[in-house]
């Protein structure tokens, strides 16, 4: 089973060679997975910003308790949720959907009424939680696309929000960076490599009820 | 590229056919998917209860807003993250590390402690919210490796949270049930199977910078 073959491939790289770049087409298979990740009611509640500059993504580095894998890698993928949803996110995802599924716009608008009565009153925390396990999603997709292409990742969780939001000015955007990966290609030199992946077995995991 | 085509495939399931069965050998692939997904510093700080039988999937659906899809799929895992962490999770991860890496468990004895350091000391809120989030990379595991075997799947967040934790009774083991995914097999009458899929182009989510 391919999957199975690429979940075992995938290590969190701690060590990227910081001279082998993504060719562009790779990238665009990346970013499909990622458009293709479902999102709770398929409302797609996040952003990814894409960083090749290496200025950049030297002083993401600083913020990120100067993690080598944040300036080595040949790009970093910032996953960041919704802090709140707008009355236009769910009037987008209704148009977007009766265009795709060929259906008049109004036989939606029932759904879309449901959708903003459910969601236009929960609290930004509320939001937050919610859209950022859904982050996780489209991270396991990268993940995931990545291995089948060979290509090394690191998912990584420590770094500043708070500063991340300021250096890419995504407060005003109600935007918050919710989980980062390094992608690129390992360096022959990442010890990490040659260790046996560390699971429980099935029994400490699965409980059949 | 296979995995864009299992992502393709891939919908959430509205009508499973309920005299179709997972065969366990496709069980184990899966159950073997999500044991390889990756999780914060290796924890595994979660669980995986696995409903088959009809009586329960049935007082489920009950408490999952009445949808179907939990009794008629050919199994429910319920994904239930740690509310707490405990030394001994961090010891038996220690343990286990050295054994599978096989080196004396002094060495890793710094990193233990770093651990116990970062992670004993946290409110049960934000350990909920951390490992909550890493459910959804198991789940996707388990979404992933379904489409690759021609098996449906319907993530569900829709369940009341509390009358979940009573009803499996898991409380008292410090865990919380934060996502469920009903598998089986689509019925011919779903007419979602036929609807195209709803996404935003990849110029409003991606933002290259």
């Amino acid at each position: 089973m391919d999957i199975i073959n690429y979940y075992k491939w995938r290590y969190a790289t701690k060590k990227f060679n910081p001279d082998k770049k993504i060719p562009i087409s790779d990238i665009e298979l990346i970013k499909e997975s990622i458009v293709l990740a479902p999102t709770s009611y398929g409302l797609q509640l996040f952003k990814v910003i894409i960083i090749e500059n290496q200025l950049r993504k030297e002083a993401l580095r600083k913020l990120s308790y100067n993690q080598t894998q944040v300036s080595d890698a040949s790009h970093l993928f910032i996953f960041c949720n919704s802090t709140k949803v707008f009355e236009k996110d769910i009037d987008l995802y209704i148009e977007n959907k009766s265009i795709s599924q060929e259906v008049p716009i109004e036989e939606n608008k029932g759904y879309g009424d449901f959708l903003k009565k459910t969601l236009l009153n929960k609290s930004s925390e509320e939001i937050s939680e919610w859209t950022k396990n859904q982050l996780y999603i489209a991270l396991t997709h990268l993940m995931t696309a990545c291995a089948s292409l060979k290509i090394d990742s690191c998912p990584i969780e420590g770094f500043d929000t708070s500063k991340y939001n300021e250096f890419l000015d995504i407060n005003k955007k109600s935007l918050s960076a919710g989980v980062v990966a390094a992608i690129g290609y390992r360096s022959e030199s990442d010890n990490s490599q040659n260790n046996k992946k560390v699971r429980k077995s099935a029994k400490d995991i699965f409980q059949v009820d």
